[in-house]
């Protein structure tokens, strides 16, 4: 027997863009829908990875779509993105990500040679990743049902350690990094897609997390929670953390590093930097001392020369998410619906 | 740098339908463009899952998507299709399955209590199947670029035993099993799209195989080969295998069980139902010393009472699948083409 659909349909009897969108909507459908439905312990805590024991060792498991439109733009493509997408999800439960799995969608009268590039791509970013395709499929929808070509990558990696990284674990006093500046990916599309011109071209910053990552955890920084900044961007992450973890999350905006031209597109297009989609960057929750360390490291490799402290967790007050502006007034910062930026990844 | 296209772009410039029909396109576009970008050794063997080790132990994983349509069909929906067929492919490796992922792409405008009623039935499927989905992902599109629900499910399972299940180790003389009637579930859909009526409704075939598998392995039945009987049915898998085992495999039709409501309905829409797709029934090649007690233990079981003995591996011949019919004449059983049967799971 079904039970009556947990969704108040008066409200929302069909679908919405939102509902895909990384703010309130997607977190209602996936809690009261989603989770309800399937509920178990690996599940539960809501990470980007499951974590779980098989076969004597710990492995961390995770899945996700690529739908976004334009298929290729500045810094990247459908394929590059649907590599790093999931080794960022598998590098964020800690785990070294070894095996990804590989469907496609395509739509009937996709371009072959389109469809070629995007797997060129997807090839050359997965042996960057040091990560191997093991698995696929391949489905075809009739024109008109489908868009060119939609992705799933599922993705499994190994822990090699015995932390959990999870919002429980964060601290009062916990400080927070990011791994680099914010918004790019999500300007880079809309840029693209709005036909913005800027006098430097906006690249997404889509890049796998996972090396830097390991270097941290090898190294012995005792990170608390990873979370990487996709859809609904920091705001949307600081967020959710901050109810999971029934802590508040204090942000310096001045220390938030966004780019002048990223600023700029946002401003024109009436969007908050904060809440645009990443896709190669991090936000991390570690402890005082271990901060400077971390940054160092991170300064240190490839991918993190713009990484920097943006705040600290405090215990539990009345808001989730507090900005801290440039005058030194405090603000709230509230879940993003989810409206803005539909098919970002 | 890109290479170029692997599939000849003057004969196939755009992606068909029968690209995805499980046939002759489908293979050429999977070993030529895929198998080709991202071959390594766990992928080569294309199997239904790829087997690795990973800590210690070895484990099947894979992968589809489902783009079935309509989303609810006599014997099934989108959702339990989505559990059985990936739980199947898992089986079909000889693994425990464990966990799934669940990936949602929802075209905006889906009736939310459809998706819920497919969330349930995912749920119930999982339940009955004992796996759990540990992990998930949520993507919307715009209005006319999706199609209600598109589900991937990826899925990892465990293997208990050591031995490995491929059409290299057919031997001459193995006998083929089925495990059941076939085509009901292509015909299934089919009698819905097309409004077909008969005396009595044909329902899909759609169920779980693994505790079947599980069954006959820990009996010690020296399986060497395993198939489910998916896009391009019987005769589409076993050119498949009797081409990677180098053999010829000989088909008695008289054998083969097909119902006849499926028959009539085959013959109506000039389909071959020895290509039409099942979603609960394999093909098992087994020693003959092995066949009887085989077939025993699948009379046995709740899935299995229809299983029955269809023929026998040979030495290589010219062709790679022969029918005899029942007239006692040999004809070729050529791979299908794949433009069939589009969006049958």
């Amino acid at each position: 027997m079904t039970p009556s659909c947990p969704i108040p349909i008066q409200q929302y009897p069909r679908v919405l863009l939102a509902h895909g969108g990384g703010g309130k909507l997607m977190r209602q459908l996936i809690k009261r829908m989603f989770l309800a439905a399937f509920r178990n312990p690996l599940l539960e805590p809501q990470l980007d990875s499951a974590v779980g024991e098989l076969s004597g060792g710990k492995i961390a498991f995770t899945t996700d779509s690529y739908v976004v439109r334009p298929l290729f733009f500045p810094g990247g493509d459908i394929g590059s993105l649907a590599v790093h997408g999931t080794v960022n999800d598998l590098a964020m439960a800690g785990a070294r990500p070894l095996w990804l799995s590989a469907a496609f969608i395509l739509e009937e009268g996709m371009r072959m040679e389109a469809l070629w590039k995007v797997v060129c791509s997807m090839r050359d970013a997965a042996n960057k990743c040091r990560v191997q395709i093991v698995t696929g499929d391949t489905k075809v929808v009739d024109r008109g049902k489908g868009d060119g070509v939609f992705i799933n990558t599922a993705g499994i990696g190994v822990l090699e350690h015995d932390r959990t990284l999870a919002p429980g674990n964060i601290r009062p006093g916990d400080v927070m990094l990011v791994s680099g500046d914010l918004g790019r990916h999500g300007m880079a599309i809309m840029a693209v897609r709005e036909g913005l011109e800027f006098e430097s071209q906006i690249e997404s910053d889509s890049a796998p997390l996972h090396e830097m990552i390991l270097e941290l955890l090898g190294a012995g920084v005792e990170i608390h929670c990873l979370r990487d900044l996709t859809r609904g961007g920091l705001t949307g992450a600081l967020n959710e953390i901050a109810e999971a973890a029934r802590l508040t999350l204090m942000v310096e905006e001045k220390a938030v590093p966004v780019r002048e031209d990223v600023h700029a597109a946002c401003e024109l297009l009436g969007l908050d930097p904060l809440q645009v989609a990443c896709e190669g960057r991090f936000v991390a929750f570690v402890p005082e001392r271990d901060a400077d360390r971390a940054l160092a490291l991170l300064h240190g490799g490839a991918g993190g020369r713009g990484a920097c402290k943006i705040g600290k967790a405090a215990a539990q007050g009345a808001n989730p998410v507090l900005l801290k502006s440039a005058i030194g007034a405090w603000r709230i910062l509230d879940a993003p619906g989810g409206e803005q930026l539909p098919r970002i990844c």
